[in-house]
Order: C-alpha cells, then structure tokens, then sequence
C-alpha cells in the first residue's frame, strides 16, 4: 500500500472527510434505517450539514442544483427504495452534465455473505440489482468493503469531478463505524495534466485555423460551464472579436451583456444573425456541442463542415483526434497563442427587448408575463427553469452575472422545485427567481417546505393554466390527459409552514402582476399567475408543433384538425 | 405465423386490446410527448380509463394499489424521465409480488435507427439504459417494433400474469398509429397446466405428510394471496382442523375470524401459542414463504425440519423437488385428497381485544389510538398501512373480508397515499383506510388532490409526531435528522381542491379522536392526529432496537446511551 504518512479512521468518517475535502458542505436526502448510522457520524463531526428533504427525488434535484453552483453535491439515501426513488435525479446529472455523488446506505455485508432476506430488498437474497441500475446512469459504481474503501471512495470523487458526471456509492450499514488505515493527504480536485506534446500540437492548429479564417466563430454548450473555460472563450473571443453562440443548454454560460455573444443557436429556429455567424463561419470552433431535436430546431441545425470539436478530454480538428488533452487547457492555451485582431466587424447582436411592463387590467397573457419578468432581472439573479411554457424565459436577455440552471436535455418536470433548494443552499446571498407551471410544480411541490423550513427567500413564478399547456402544442389540444387539478397555490406556503411570511399573490391582470413585483425580497415571494391554457409563447408552441412530427411520424394523429395548439 | 384468425389493428390499440382482455379497466402515469399518441388512442377507444396522476412515481404505487385489488394493474409513463421517477414503485411490484405492466412511451424508433440525439436522454446516442435499469427489477422487458409487436405484447402481459410480478415495456413514439396483423382470439390469462404425473405425486406426498402428522399446521405468506389460494388454503385447514398462521406480509389473507387462524408468526416476537403451533409442528405445509429479518423476530424464526414448501409453480417436500406444479392444483389437490379430521383440539387462538375505546381529555397516546381504531374496524374494510410507528396495525383483530395493502418487503415510505388511489379506482363501493405517519405522507402528499379530483371518500389515519418515529427506535431517539417540517396537514385537503367537502380533524386527545371517528363517511375524512415524537407501540420499537443491531454490528452507536428510542 501506500508509503504515504496514514492515520485510523472510520470509513463512515473517511468518506464524510473525503467529501468535505472535495467542497460538499452539504448533504441532502431521506433518513433510513441502513443511512443512520452515517448521520450519526455526520452529526458528531459537525463538518458537513444535513439537509432532510421529502422525498429523495427531491433530494437528487437538490444535489443537482447544489452542485450547479457549488461545482459538486452529494445526497444520501437508503437501500433500494431511496435508491430507486433517487435515480431519475440522479441520471439527470449525468444527462446534464453534473457532478453528484449519490450514496446509499445500504444492507449490511454481513447479510451478503450469509445470504439473508432483508427488506428493501426483492426478499430472495439478491443484492446487486440497484448497483446494476446505477451501472446504467452513473459514471462509476462501487459497494464499499473495509478493504475498498480507501481506493474506491477516492476513484469515486475523482471520476465524478473529473469527467463531471454522477457517481454511485452503497456503504454497508454495519461497516461504517469500522476502523480503517487512511492518507493524511487532503483531497486533489484537478484534472490530469494534458499529454505535453498532444497539448502543444492541439493548440498550435486550433490557433492556425482561428487565425486564418475569415469568419470565425465560437459555439458553446454547456461543458464550457461544466469545466470552466467560459471566462477562458470571453478572453479568446475577445482577442479575436470572434462572434459566440450558444446553446439554450448553456443559457447564460456566456455573460449575455459580452459584446461578441450574438445569442442562442437553434438551427432553422435561431435569430437570422445567430444562424448566419454560426453557420456561415469558415472555422467553427465548438465546446462539448451535443446537439438534440429541441437544440437544433428538430434538426435544422447546420455546423459548418470543418467545425473543431473541443470536449472535455479530446478535440477533433479535421481528420485529427486529439487524446489526453484537457479543456481549459486547451482553450487558455488558444487563448495566449491568438493574435490580437482589431480588425473585425462588430457582431451583429439581437434587438434588447422593452423592459417597460404592460400595465392594464385585461386578463394576463404569456406575452404580457414574460416581458414584465424581463423588466424584473437583475444582474447576479439565479434563475431556474422547469419545462413548459416557462421555456420562454430562454428568449429573454439576461443581466450580467445570472447563472442559469435547467434541464434542457434530461428535461424532467418537477426538478426545478427541489433544485432551487439546492442552489439557495449552495448561494443563500444571491437571489433565486423560479419559472414554472402547475403541470411541473405538481409533481415535487412538497419541497417548498424545506425551502420555508430554512427562511430561503426565493421569487417563484407559478404559471397556474390548468395542466400540460406545452403538451397541447405536441398533441391533445383540448385532451383531457393533459388537464390537471387545480389547487390553491397561493395557498400551500402556509399549510407546509404555517408560521410563514412568506408573501403570496395570486396574479390575473398585468396591474396584479405590476404590484406582486414590487414587493420587497425579504421573504419567500410565490406569484400565481392565472393565464388561458390555450395561451402560449409562440416559439415554445412552434417547437412542440415540428416535434411532433419527429415523435408520431407521418401516420400519426398529429395532423388532424385541431389536434395540436398552435401559436395564434 | 399463427393461422388463427387475425385482423389489423394499430400497435396502441392492440396493447390497449389486451390489457383491457387482462382485466386492467385504469390506465395511470403522467403524460410526455413521447406517450401523447398512446393516451389519444386511449381517449378514442373508450375502453380503458385514463387517471392522470401528480407524478410518476404515485403512478406506479397507484398501479400497485389498484393491482392488488384488480389482479393486474398499469402505468403509463415518458421515456427515461417517467420511467425513471416509476421505477422505484415498479420494483416494490416485484418485492411485494404484484403484476403491474410499465408501459413507457419512447423516443421513435427513428431516432435510434438515425443514432439521433433526443431530450429525455443522456443525449449521446445511447437508448438501452432505462431498458436496462428495468431489467434489473422486473421479470420481462421489450421495446415494441411493427414485427415484435404481437408477440411481445402478449409474452409480456401472460408473464406479468403468471408470475405475479411486473413487466417494463418501451412503445416508441412513431410506431403506435401503426398497423400490424393481430389474432382475433382473446388473450386467455391462465397458468400453464401442471405435469400431471408430477401433480398426481406432489398431492399425494403432501396429503400423506399431513395426514400422518399428530401436529400438521399452515404458514401462509403474500403468495397464497397472489395466486389465488387462501380460500382452498382454509378449505384444508378447516377439513383437517389445521391451525393456520400468517406471516406479517399476508395479514388479512386469512380470513382472521376464521376459527382455524391462529396470528402472525414472527420468530420470537410471535404470540407463544403461534410460535408453539408452528414450531412445534410436525409438518408444517409452508406457502411462498420467504423470510426477511422484520418477518422472522430478526432471524429467530425457525420452522420445523420436515417443513413442505409450496411456492408458484413448485413444492419441496424432504429431499424431492416438484417442477411444472401449479400452487392452485397442488393445494386443490391437497385439500380433495385429505381426509376429513374431527378429533383434533381446537387451536388456541389470540385474545380479542378490548372494543371499546378510551374517552377523555388527556394527551392521546398510541395505545389509545390503536384501540380506538380497532373498534372502527368493520367487514370489508381495505386497509392501507405505510411504514412506520402505524404498523401497530399488524396487531390488530381484523374483522372477516377485510383486505390489507401494505408494503413489508419493499417498505418504502410514501407508498400508501398513492397506492390508496389505486384502490379506491379498483373498488370504489367499499370502505378504505390509510394508516400512515407525517414522515411517509410528506414524500407523496400531493396525490391526496388526485383521490379529491375522483370524489373518493376514504378515512386517512395520519399520525402527526414530527418526524420519524420509528427510525428512533433505531438510532437517533432525539437525533435532528430524524426530525421533519410540522405541516397543517389537515389544511391540506382545501389547498388541493378548493371546494372539497373533505373533513378534516386535529384530534390530541382521545375525546376529539372519538368525535371524528363519528363523522359519517359520506365525503374524504382526514384525521389528523398529533401524539408525542417518543410515543410508540412496543412491539414496533423492539423491533427497530434488534433491527439496530443487525444493521450497525457490534461497533455500532446504538450502544450509546440514550441512543435509541426504547419501549416505555
């Protein structure tokens, strides 16, 4: 083993240590039997905070959004049933690109070895099913042993930061107060030095490209968050005065105030002059680019062919593949080799919409809502995004200093509640706004309570429009598969806390909406905004209309008359 | 192919065709646009039922439910982000034994042929994972194509059927409008005939076995219920005067008025006369039995070692195996086989309990709770039970043609309120009951709007105690982890349905538990009752305090003072 200077720890605590030393400050999840053991350690070492959730769906989301901002998150749940619940959060990390360690505490080795039922098992003496499942959406999956877990905790929390993906970790319940021989050495979070040679030659051709094009531009998804190199591309782009895009994935990852953003490439469904700098460039330089239906404009999207392809541990210019190459490696070392060029004309960039909100007493509509909430950003907001017709929220401008936090691609509704405790939890001095409809607030709506529970003081726009209004855009336009029950939910802050301050409005004109903004941000905000479910953001509308052509193809129903909302 | 009659139908309606010929009347899940078309084809065709639920993991604890009392049950849930949220509840199916179809509606079938990048996965080209994490936890999967379509469908369901557990399958999104050629045949849902030879043997060792026997006695797990032999189970019992007991997981299988049931057999912490009656046995006929620690005393249940043991489709009696035997013909088998006894001593059975319930105005206790209810019990009931301090239940004295929905094996907490939907849906003429804790309501509360929606009037038992109760008995008796946000809950029914008539009680004391018990249940009652966070019944608390110590070995905490919670 290690000739490394060692000291004894419990592996319950070694892994809690490990985790601080990695920036977890807080773990989210659901007490079981098997995970309290655990707890207890966290407790008495007082390093890491607990925080209960409702539910462990919840608790993925808000490890997730933890992470956002944190650069890593962690929950903890228990064998099997807290596993399973925590999964689809848990494969949305690893869709959207986020580092989480998820760990169960899971049935005893002892019940292993000897082969015994347990509950939260399939009672018939199997055990590895979970970590199977887990082997489908994780990046790294291991049970920890006394003899492992020195190795696998750290291979864990490296390969989870390293390729910024999640990880899944059961910890028998019977071996966390166990001693175990440990490094003294703290943690190093870094990625692996770049092969020198593979580096060098990498950005000597990626800078000759950029440098003898006569239209370059840059593409950005959502990887140049993931493994910061966005301040690194303003610095190129800057140099260059090359025009940047980016995908609605990587809303915001670009301070959209930058002088060479121009936007959001979207394919046949981007600005004009998105689509003209992107697609009419000669070297096309993009960041972890993974295009899906709802990213390119169902398809419509067009890179030029000599793109350069930079991901997180490779690049492909040309022919060539580069391997052992890091990012932020490769950008900064782009960035330092460019020329400066003064040269250029200034990009093109999209019309600023009217901050100026409709006033009026007419019934509030999408257009009216959304050009108010623009009025209402500032810069340093958080801002998170369900899916719906909240969508819109991509097309407004952002002040400088937002981060945006959505699930474009993984896309599941409901995350956006439990992950706003997650980013309050991670940024409790930054002020969190909340862009939802009913249909998704539905689905994790409890969490609001430990949201209270802990005096977070976030603004959260409810769109209350009687069910799954984007869906009426694919199908069912009138379908009652895509109603819902309507609550109170103005209501709900004061059952889920009854001492509550938390301030609620219920909004149905542009003057209710006008004065529910003007109130102070000391408390939890929630505003209800009651619009017509036929109302609807025309792009969000557009987009569900081509797709579903591509979901039910040419035979399906789709195509009758009135079958789909379509933009009015 | 089959040179049965056929005819053309489209794929949906032909899935829908045949879950409507297994007895599914409901469909439950969420709707994505990768399922729109199927819920088109269900809202055309009028036969199956559409209950759109809050999230798709109620869905699957709603198909569980309805299953349970239905004989088969179904969700409809959307690529990866549905099925993820529903795989928790879908394995808790396979743990507990209960057919449910998962039906997830995909992304097309074109997109995987194109290698297309879709939303609702990990945006990579990789379409196989959610099949895969699926595979672990059910007992068929498929993804339907125009060719397979046919006789996967049907492999699927008759396998769901049979084998009393669930099945996943994917329908994509292009291929459900359609058609293909289908048999014109209903699909029979029948178990495979035994061997007739190894029939003929088995009933006979089995018959001889107990015959011969001076103390023969039955032990009856969830499977007598599942495959459909509790009443040919009493038939033997009452024929040869055969004491017959239950494990936890099957209360209410037999009927427990039933002059031969004598309890719950549970290991050491089994009533003596059980224990004697199973121990004691000189041939005890075991059926589906599978031992967990929470169903044996924490392994201290041991049965005699001439035990038969008669599972789904085989029996061990000695050293002889039987295949290809059906638990229905064996135990009919049996039963036709025996003589008739009438010499042997009545079995001792428990004493009833008090029906009278306490009055007055001091603080309620769990005693006095579970007393009370057990004189509100009344034939017919449906009885939901969560996990926690409400499994006092399991003590109570049933009266005769109740039925019990709980969760031993799987045990996740939330499951009831879901589940509650689900039977309601499945028997909506009888009286229902949930028994359940704050801790497991919070997880899925929201789909208590779902049974309002459906003008259901269940009586829901919540024990209001600020937290996990049981999880003290294991560790963490004042531990802050175990503690949870205080709701008003009984608040709750006005903010999900605005113009409920559902009534609400906050009983604390034995007179107000009284008085809302004499509400008539002509609307949804909540009975919100608030007790001490240290209160518990005793036998629920032993049982954590052993738990303790199977999970957490010797170097555990639960050693410490004043660690655990312990019976008063």
């Amino acid at each position: 083993m290690s000739t490394s200077p060692s000291r004894w720890m419990t592996i319950g605590d070694f892994l809690l240590r490990r985790l601080e030393e990695a920036g977890v400050g807080h773990l989210f999840g659901v007490p079981g039997d098997f995970n309290l053991e655990l707890l207890q350690q966290l407790q008495d070492a007082g390093t890491l905070q607990w925080v209960g959730n409702c539910s462990e769906l919840n608790a993925s989301y808000a490890a997730d959004g933890y992470a956002r901002l944190n650069g890593m998150g962690a929950l903890l749940v228990t064998n099997a049933v807290g596993a399973l619940s925590a999964i689809n959060g848990v494969a949305g990390s690893y869709s959207e690109h986020v580092p989480v360690v998820c760990i169960c505490g899971s049935i005893p080795l002892k019940s292993i070895d000897r082969g015994l039922g347990m509950h939260h098992t399939m009672a018939d003496g199997t055990w590895d099913r979970f970590l199977g499942a887990y082997a489908q959406v994780t990046a790294a999956q291991a049970r920890l042993t006394p003899h492992n877990a020195v190795t696998e905790i750290d291979r864990l929390i490296l390969t989870a930061w390293r390729e910024k993906l999640p990880v899944y970790v059961e910890l028998p319940s019977d071996i966390a107060y166990l001693d175990i021989e440990v490094p003294q050495a703290r943690l190093v979070l870094a990625q692996p030095p770049s092969d020198p040679e593979r580096l060098r030659s990498c950005v000597t051709a990626i800078a000759a490209h950029l440098s003898a094009a006569k239209s370059p531009a840059v593409l950005v998804d959502l990887d140049a968050d993931r493994f910061g190199v966005a301040a690194d591309l303003m610095g190129l782009a800057e140099k260059m005065q090359l025009p940047v895009a980016v995908i609605s994935t990587a809303k915001a990852v670009i301070d959209e105030t930058f002088p060479y953003y121009v936007g959001i490439y979207n394919g046949q469904a981007s600005e004009p002059h998105v689509r003209a700098a992107i697609e009419s460039s000669d070297c096309l330089l993009s960041i972890g680019y993974r295009p899906i239906e709802v990213t390119t404009g169902d398809f419509t999207a067009s890179l030029p062919a000599d793109t350069i392809r930079a991901r997180s541990h490779s690049v492909d210019i040309g022919d060539d593949n580069y391997q052992a190459v890091t990012l932020q490696e490769v950008i900064r070392g782009v960035r330092d080799t460019v020329p400066h060029v003064t040269s250029r004309a200034a990009p093109q960039r999209g019309a600023t919409a009217a901050k100026t909100p409709a006033g009026g007493s007419t019934n509030l509509t999408q257009a009216a809502y959304w050009q108010a909430i623009q009025g209402y950003l500032r810069a340093g907001d958080v801002l998170l995004l369900d899916n719906g017709t909240s969508y819109a929220l991509l097309g407004l401008h952002l002040p400088p200093d937002c981060t945006f936090v959505g699930s474009i691609n993984w896309g599941s509704i409901g995350y956006s509640v439990a992950a706003l405790l997650g980013t309050l939890t991670a940024a409790p001095d930054r002020r969190h706004l909340l862009f939802l409809g009913d249909g998704s607030f539905q689905l994790t709506a409890q969490e609001l309570s430990t949201i209270l529970r802990h005096d977070y003081k976030p603004v959260i726009f409810l769109i209350n429009n009687g069910g799954y209004t984007i869906e009426r855009g694919y199908l069912g336009k009138t379908g009652q598969y895509n109603d819902i029950a309507t609550w109170a939910y103005a209501d709900l802050p004061r059952v889920l806390r009854p001492d509550t301050t938390a301030r609620s409005f219920v909004v149905k004109t542009p003057a209710d909406l006008a004065e529910a903004l003007s109130a102070p941000n000391d408390t939890l905000i929630l505003i209800e905004a009651v619009m017509d479910p036929y109302d609807a953001p025309a792009a969000v509308m557009a987009s569900s209309n081509t797709g579903a052509d591509i979901d039910y193809g040419p035979r399906g129903p789709q195509h009758r008359d009135n079958a789909q909302l379509r933009p009015a």
